[in-house]
Protein backbone atom coordinates (compact mmCIF):
# COMPACT_ATOMS: atom_id res chain seq x y z
CA UNK A 1 0.00 0.00 0.00
CA UNK A 2 1.38 3.41 -0.77
CA UNK A 3 -1.71 5.55 0.76
CA UNK A 4 -0.32 7.61 3.23
CA UNK A 5 -4.54 8.21 5.09
CA UNK A 6 -6.37 4.81 6.17
CA UNK A 7 -3.22 1.86 5.02
CA UNK A 8 -4.47 -1.37 5.14
CA UNK A 9 -1.32 -2.97 6.13
CA UNK A 10 -0.70 -6.62 6.49
CA UNK A 11 -4.56 -7.01 5.96
CA UNK A 12 -5.03 -5.04 9.16
CA UNK A 13 -6.87 -1.89 8.21
CA UNK A 14 -5.26 0.58 10.96
CA UNK A 15 -7.40 3.67 10.74
CA UNK A 16 -10.15 0.54 12.14
CA UNK A 17 -7.76 -0.40 14.80
CA UNK A 18 -7.06 3.34 15.81
CA UNK A 19 -10.73 4.46 15.92
CA UNK A 20 -11.45 1.12 18.04
CA UNK A 21 -9.31 2.34 20.27
CA UNK A 22 -10.07 5.60 20.85
CA UNK A 23 -13.59 4.31 21.81
CA UNK A 24 -12.29 2.29 24.27
CA UNK A 25 -10.11 4.96 25.81
CA UNK A 26 -12.96 7.04 25.95
CA UNK A 27 -15.85 4.61 27.81
CA UNK A 28 -13.84 1.48 29.30
CA UNK A 29 -16.86 0.09 29.27
CA UNK A 30 -15.98 -1.26 25.44
CA UNK A 31 -13.27 -3.41 26.73
CA UNK A 32 -15.10 -5.66 28.44
CA UNK A 33 -15.02 -8.82 26.28
CA UNK A 34 -16.73 -12.40 27.28
CA UNK A 35 -15.91 -14.98 24.90
CA UNK A 36 -17.94 -18.68 25.51
CA UNK A 37 -18.28 -21.96 24.96
CA UNK A 38 -19.94 -25.05 25.29
CA UNK A 39 -19.08 -28.17 24.97
CA UNK A 40 -21.39 -32.00 25.19
CA UNK A 41 -19.24 -35.77 25.46
CA UNK A 42 -19.61 -37.82 22.88
CA UNK A 43 -17.91 -41.14 23.90
CA UNK A 44 -14.28 -41.89 25.44
CA UNK A 45 -12.09 -38.40 24.97
CA UNK A 46 -14.32 -37.31 22.50
CA UNK A 47 -15.98 -34.15 23.24
CA UNK A 48 -17.52 -31.53 20.83
CA UNK A 49 -17.44 -27.76 21.82
CA UNK A 50 -19.65 -25.03 19.92
CA UNK A 51 -18.45 -21.31 19.90
CA UNK A 52 -20.83 -18.69 18.64
CA UNK A 53 -21.78 -15.39 20.80
CA UNK A 54 -19.62 -13.33 22.56
CA UNK A 55 -19.91 -10.28 24.39
CA UNK A 56 -17.43 -7.48 22.99
CA UNK A 57 -17.48 -3.60 23.09
CA UNK A 58 -20.25 -2.83 24.78
CA UNK A 59 -22.88 -5.40 22.99
CA UNK A 60 -23.58 -9.33 22.34
CA UNK A 61 -21.80 -10.15 18.98
CA UNK A 62 -23.72 -11.11 16.12
CA UNK A 63 -21.65 -10.58 13.46
CA UNK A 64 -21.27 -15.06 13.45
CA UNK A 65 -24.22 -16.03 11.46
CA UNK A 66 -23.80 -20.32 12.15
CA UNK A 67 -21.57 -21.04 14.99
CA UNK A 68 -17.92 -22.89 14.77
CA UNK A 69 -18.16 -26.06 15.48
CA UNK A 70 -14.97 -28.03 17.36
CA UNK A 71 -14.50 -31.70 17.74
CA UNK A 72 -11.29 -32.79 20.77
CA UNK A 73 -10.25 -36.06 21.27
CA UNK A 74 -7.24 -38.09 21.69
CA UNK A 75 -4.80 -40.78 19.37
CA UNK A 76 -5.24 -44.26 20.18
CA UNK A 77 -1.77 -44.45 22.45
CA UNK A 78 -3.97 -42.20 24.69
CA UNK A 79 -7.00 -44.46 24.19
CA UNK A 80 -8.80 -42.64 21.73
CA UNK A 81 -9.41 -42.65 17.88
CA UNK A 82 -7.61 -39.36 16.38
CA UNK A 83 -11.45 -38.19 15.95
CA UNK A 84 -9.96 -34.17 16.36
CA UNK A 85 -6.56 -32.47 18.06
CA UNK A 86 -6.11 -33.41 21.71
CA UNK A 87 -6.80 -30.70 24.07
CA UNK A 88 -3.15 -29.62 24.80
CA UNK A 89 -2.58 -29.30 20.94
CA UNK A 90 -5.57 -26.97 21.06
CA UNK A 91 -3.40 -25.03 24.08
CA UNK A 92 -0.37 -24.88 21.39
CA UNK A 93 -2.38 -23.72 18.51
CA UNK A 94 -4.37 -21.11 20.33
CA UNK A 95 -1.15 -20.19 21.35
CA UNK A 96 0.01 -20.03 18.09
CA UNK A 97 -2.74 -17.88 16.25
CA UNK A 98 -2.42 -14.96 19.38
CA UNK A 99 1.30 -14.90 19.26
CA UNK A 100 1.22 -14.43 15.30
CA UNK A 101 -2.14 -11.60 14.76
CA UNK A 102 -0.19 -9.75 17.78
CA UNK A 103 2.69 -9.51 16.00
CA UNK A 104 0.62 -8.40 12.34
CA UNK A 105 -1.36 -5.92 14.56
CA UNK A 106 2.03 -4.22 16.23
CA UNK A 107 3.83 -4.54 12.76
CA UNK A 108 0.89 -2.82 11.48
CA UNK A 109 0.82 0.04 14.16
CA UNK A 110 4.66 -0.09 13.43
CA UNK A 111 4.01 0.94 9.74
CA UNK A 112 6.35 -2.71 8.97
CA UNK A 113 4.18 -4.63 5.78
CA UNK A 114 5.60 -8.33 6.66
CA UNK A 115 6.06 -10.86 4.07
CA UNK A 116 6.02 -13.92 6.44
CA UNK A 117 4.89 -14.85 9.59
CA UNK A 118 5.37 -19.17 10.68
CA UNK A 119 6.19 -20.59 13.64
CA UNK A 120 6.94 -23.92 14.72
CA UNK A 121 5.17 -25.18 18.90
CA UNK A 122 6.56 -27.53 21.10
CA UNK A 123 4.70 -28.08 24.07
CA UNK A 124 6.17 -31.40 26.62
CA UNK A 125 4.59 -33.07 29.08
CA UNK A 126 5.20 -36.20 31.96
CA UNK A 127 2.51 -38.07 31.88
CA UNK A 128 3.35 -39.08 35.48
CA UNK A 129 1.88 -36.01 36.31
CA UNK A 130 -1.42 -36.23 35.16
CA UNK A 131 -1.79 -40.22 35.11
CA UNK A 132 -1.18 -39.90 39.02
CA UNK A 133 1.18 -42.31 38.92
CA UNK A 134 4.12 -39.25 40.38
CA UNK A 135 2.75 -36.19 41.65
CA UNK A 136 6.19 -34.44 41.74
CA UNK A 137 5.40 -33.89 37.67
CA UNK A 138 2.91 -31.41 37.24
CA UNK A 139 -0.10 -32.19 34.84
CA UNK A 140 0.76 -29.90 32.34
CA UNK A 141 3.05 -28.38 29.77
CA UNK A 142 6.61 -28.15 31.85
CA UNK A 143 7.58 -25.96 29.06
CA UNK A 144 6.45 -24.96 25.79
CA UNK A 145 9.04 -23.57 23.04
CA UNK A 146 7.67 -21.33 19.86
CA UNK A 147 10.21 -20.60 16.85
CA UNK A 148 8.79 -17.64 14.66
CA UNK A 149 9.86 -16.84 11.18
CA UNK A 150 9.27 -13.29 10.70
CA UNK A 151 10.10 -11.73 7.38
CA UNK A 152 9.21 -8.07 6.47
CA UNK A 153 10.32 -4.78 5.21
CA UNK A 154 11.98 -3.45 7.69
CA UNK A 155 15.42 -3.60 10.14
CA UNK A 156 16.03 -6.77 11.45
CA UNK A 157 16.09 -5.17 15.04
CA UNK A 158 12.78 -3.35 14.14
CA UNK A 159 11.45 -6.83 13.47
CA UNK A 160 12.92 -8.55 16.88
CA UNK A 161 11.21 -5.40 18.49
CA UNK A 162 8.06 -6.25 17.03
CA UNK A 163 8.09 -9.60 18.20
CA UNK A 164 8.74 -8.87 21.60
CA UNK A 165 6.45 -5.92 22.03
CA UNK A 166 3.43 -8.95 20.97
CA UNK A 167 4.75 -10.99 23.14
CA UNK A 168 4.14 -8.64 25.79
CA UNK A 169 0.58 -7.79 24.67
CA UNK A 170 -0.71 -11.58 23.43
CA UNK A 171 -3.51 -12.77 25.38
CA UNK A 172 -2.94 -16.18 25.33
CA UNK A 173 1.02 -16.03 26.00
CA UNK A 174 -0.75 -14.79 29.14
CA UNK A 175 -2.90 -16.95 29.94
CA UNK A 176 -0.22 -19.87 29.25
CA UNK A 177 2.48 -17.93 30.83
CA UNK A 178 0.77 -16.69 34.39
CA UNK A 179 -2.18 -18.44 36.62
CA UNK A 180 -5.56 -17.96 35.32
CA UNK A 181 -8.23 -18.40 38.22
CA UNK A 182 -10.93 -21.09 36.77
CA UNK A 183 -13.62 -21.87 39.21
CA UNK A 184 -15.13 -24.81 38.09
CA UNK A 185 -18.42 -25.84 39.15
CA UNK A 186 -20.76 -29.18 38.49
CA UNK A 187 -24.06 -30.10 38.86
CA UNK A 188 -24.63 -33.70 39.26
CA UNK A 189 -26.80 -36.83 39.35
CA UNK B 1 -21.37 -53.71 30.09
CA UNK B 2 -21.90 -56.16 32.55
CA UNK B 3 -18.65 -58.18 31.72
CA UNK B 4 -16.54 -58.52 34.97
CA UNK B 5 -13.10 -58.54 33.33
CA UNK B 6 -11.96 -55.57 30.40
CA UNK B 7 -14.74 -53.51 30.17
CA UNK B 8 -15.59 -50.66 27.84
CA UNK B 9 -16.92 -48.24 30.38
CA UNK B 10 -17.71 -44.76 29.11
CA UNK B 11 -16.05 -45.51 25.34
CA UNK B 12 -12.87 -46.20 27.55
CA UNK B 13 -11.42 -49.79 27.42
CA UNK B 14 -10.30 -49.47 31.11
CA UNK B 15 -7.93 -52.95 30.93
CA UNK B 16 -6.35 -50.73 28.06
CA UNK B 17 -5.42 -47.84 30.12
CA UNK B 18 -4.34 -50.05 33.05
CA UNK B 19 -2.04 -51.92 30.45
CA UNK B 20 -0.75 -48.44 29.92
CA UNK B 21 -0.14 -47.07 33.17
CA UNK B 22 1.51 -50.55 34.21
CA UNK B 23 3.51 -50.04 31.41
CA UNK B 24 4.71 -46.23 32.20
CA UNK B 25 5.39 -47.32 35.57
CA UNK B 26 8.06 -50.18 34.85
CA UNK B 27 9.58 -47.32 32.18
CA UNK B 28 9.79 -43.35 33.01
CA UNK B 29 10.65 -43.09 29.62
CA UNK B 30 7.32 -43.94 28.31
CA UNK B 31 5.70 -40.58 30.02
CA UNK B 32 7.31 -38.01 27.96
CA UNK B 33 5.00 -36.44 25.32
CA UNK B 34 6.07 -34.04 23.33
CA UNK B 35 2.96 -32.51 21.10
CA UNK B 36 3.46 -29.60 17.92
CA UNK B 37 1.91 -27.19 16.32
CA UNK B 38 3.54 -25.16 12.95
CA UNK B 39 1.73 -22.43 11.73
CA UNK B 40 1.77 -19.55 9.43
CA UNK B 41 0.44 -16.33 8.82
CA UNK B 42 -2.70 -15.78 5.86
CA UNK B 43 -3.99 -12.44 6.37
CA UNK B 44 -4.55 -9.64 8.76
CA UNK B 45 -5.61 -11.81 12.53
CA UNK B 46 -6.14 -15.01 10.17
CA UNK B 47 -3.38 -17.96 10.50
CA UNK B 48 -3.81 -21.57 9.88
CA UNK B 49 -2.03 -24.17 12.31
CA UNK B 50 -1.23 -27.90 10.88
CA UNK B 51 -0.86 -30.37 13.67
CA UNK B 52 0.27 -34.26 12.54
CA UNK B 53 3.32 -36.19 14.71
CA UNK B 54 3.85 -35.73 18.20
CA UNK B 55 6.47 -37.86 20.80
CA UNK B 56 4.84 -40.08 23.43
CA UNK B 57 5.02 -43.25 24.71
CA UNK B 58 8.76 -44.37 23.39
CA UNK B 59 7.90 -43.24 19.65
CA UNK B 60 7.14 -41.13 17.37
CA UNK B 61 3.44 -41.50 16.43
CA UNK B 62 2.43 -42.57 13.22
CA UNK B 63 -1.50 -42.89 14.12
CA UNK B 64 -2.62 -39.94 12.34
CA UNK B 65 -2.50 -40.38 8.15
CA UNK B 66 -3.41 -36.91 7.54
CA UNK B 67 -2.56 -33.58 9.43
CA UNK B 68 -5.23 -31.55 11.28
CA UNK B 69 -5.77 -28.06 10.00
CA UNK B 70 -6.88 -25.56 12.35
CA UNK B 71 -7.98 -21.71 11.68
CA UNK B 72 -7.71 -18.96 13.79
CA UNK B 73 -9.18 -15.27 13.26
CA UNK B 74 -11.36 -12.85 15.09
CA UNK B 75 -14.58 -11.41 14.39
CA UNK B 76 -15.10 -8.01 12.98
CA UNK B 77 -15.15 -6.02 15.92
CA UNK B 78 -11.53 -7.49 16.63
CA UNK B 79 -10.69 -6.69 13.35
CA UNK B 80 -10.84 -10.16 11.53
CA UNK B 81 -13.64 -11.59 9.44
CA UNK B 82 -15.17 -14.68 11.76
CA UNK B 83 -13.25 -16.99 9.61
CA UNK B 84 -12.20 -19.19 12.32
CA UNK B 85 -12.63 -19.01 16.41
CA UNK B 86 -10.22 -16.61 17.66
CA UNK B 87 -7.24 -17.85 19.96
CA UNK B 88 -9.09 -17.03 23.12
CA UNK B 89 -11.83 -18.68 22.50
CA UNK B 90 -9.75 -21.94 21.48
CA UNK B 91 -7.88 -22.03 24.77
CA UNK B 92 -12.02 -21.97 26.14
CA UNK B 93 -12.63 -25.60 23.71
CA UNK B 94 -8.76 -26.85 25.30
CA UNK B 95 -9.92 -26.41 28.61
CA UNK B 96 -13.71 -28.07 28.27
CA UNK B 97 -12.03 -31.19 25.77
CA UNK B 98 -9.55 -31.79 28.55
CA UNK B 99 -11.87 -31.64 31.48
CA UNK B 100 -14.75 -33.67 29.68
CA UNK B 101 -12.52 -36.76 28.95
CA UNK B 102 -10.59 -36.90 32.20
CA UNK B 103 -13.77 -36.73 33.51
CA UNK B 104 -14.81 -39.63 31.97
CA UNK B 105 -11.44 -41.07 32.28
CA UNK B 106 -12.14 -41.22 35.86
CA UNK B 107 -15.17 -42.37 35.88
CA UNK B 108 -14.32 -45.46 33.94
CA UNK B 109 -11.43 -45.99 36.38
CA UNK B 110 -14.14 -45.81 38.66
CA UNK B 111 -16.30 -48.16 37.43
CA UNK B 112 -19.05 -45.30 37.10
CA UNK B 113 -21.28 -45.23 33.47
CA UNK B 114 -21.75 -41.79 32.38
CA UNK B 115 -24.73 -40.65 30.62
CA UNK B 116 -23.73 -36.94 30.04
CA UNK B 117 -21.14 -34.64 30.51
CA UNK B 118 -21.64 -31.07 29.02
CA UNK B 119 -20.39 -28.07 30.14
CA UNK B 120 -20.70 -24.03 29.53
CA UNK B 121 -17.25 -22.09 29.64
CA UNK B 122 -16.63 -17.95 30.14
CA UNK B 123 -13.65 -16.37 29.81
CA UNK B 124 -13.78 -12.39 30.70
CA UNK B 125 -10.96 -9.92 29.64
CA UNK B 126 -10.59 -6.36 29.84
CA UNK B 127 -9.42 -5.36 26.02
CA UNK B 128 -7.44 -2.31 27.67
CA UNK B 129 -4.56 -4.56 28.81
CA UNK B 130 -4.11 -6.27 25.58
CA UNK B 131 -4.74 -3.01 23.50
CA UNK B 132 -1.54 -1.32 25.93
CA UNK B 133 -4.11 1.37 26.75
CA UNK B 134 -4.05 0.65 30.41
CA UNK B 135 -1.48 -1.70 32.18
CA UNK B 136 -3.25 -2.60 35.35
CA UNK B 137 -5.21 -5.02 33.30
CA UNK B 138 -3.58 -8.05 32.29
CA UNK B 139 -3.75 -9.12 28.49
CA UNK B 140 -5.33 -12.64 29.22
CA UNK B 141 -8.59 -13.80 30.52
CA UNK B 142 -9.20 -12.09 34.12
CA UNK B 143 -11.04 -15.67 35.21
CA UNK B 144 -12.57 -18.42 33.82
CA UNK B 145 -15.87 -20.28 34.75
CA UNK B 146 -16.22 -23.61 34.45
CA UNK B 147 -20.43 -25.09 34.81
CA UNK B 148 -20.80 -28.82 34.37
CA UNK B 149 -23.81 -30.98 34.39
CA UNK B 150 -22.76 -34.64 34.60
CA UNK B 151 -25.27 -37.41 34.71
CA UNK B 152 -24.38 -40.78 35.36
CA UNK B 153 -24.69 -44.43 37.35
CA UNK B 154 -23.34 -43.31 40.55
CA UNK B 155 -24.22 -40.95 44.19
CA UNK B 156 -24.04 -37.86 43.92
CA UNK B 157 -20.95 -37.57 46.23
CA UNK B 158 -19.15 -40.17 43.58
CA UNK B 159 -20.18 -37.98 40.84
CA UNK B 160 -19.05 -34.82 42.40
CA UNK B 161 -15.74 -36.35 43.72
CA UNK B 162 -15.23 -37.69 40.15
CA UNK B 163 -15.54 -33.82 38.77
CA UNK B 164 -12.93 -32.42 41.78
CA UNK B 165 -10.36 -35.55 40.55
CA UNK B 166 -10.56 -34.54 37.39
CA UNK B 167 -9.47 -31.47 37.83
CA UNK B 168 -6.54 -32.09 39.66
CA UNK B 169 -5.65 -34.34 36.84
CA UNK B 170 -6.54 -32.24 33.71
CA UNK B 171 -3.67 -31.25 32.00
CA UNK B 172 -5.34 -27.96 29.95
CA UNK B 173 -6.93 -26.89 33.60
CA UNK B 174 -3.12 -27.64 34.87
CA UNK B 175 -2.04 -25.22 31.85
CA UNK B 176 -4.42 -22.25 32.41
CA UNK B 177 -4.33 -22.22 36.36
CA UNK B 178 -0.37 -22.08 36.81
CA UNK B 179 2.22 -20.56 34.88
CA UNK B 180 3.90 -22.22 32.20
CA UNK B 181 7.29 -20.76 31.08
CA UNK B 182 7.19 -19.98 27.40
CA UNK B 183 9.98 -19.76 25.11
CA UNK B 184 9.42 -17.43 22.23
CA UNK B 185 12.50 -16.99 20.22
CA UNK B 186 12.34 -15.27 16.36
CA UNK B 187 14.56 -16.04 13.51
CA UNK B 188 14.13 -12.41 11.31
CA UNK B 189 14.83 -10.87 8.24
Amino acid sequence: MTTTTAPIRNGVDTAQVYGTLDAVKADAALARFEFRATNRWINGPHSRSTIHGFWGAGQEDTSREVPFVLDASEPPVLFGDNEAPNPAEFVLHALAGCLTLTIVNVAAARKVALTEVSSTLVGVLDARGATGIDDSYRNGFEHVRVEFSVKGDAPREKLEEIVERAKARSVVYDIVSNPVPVDVIAEVG
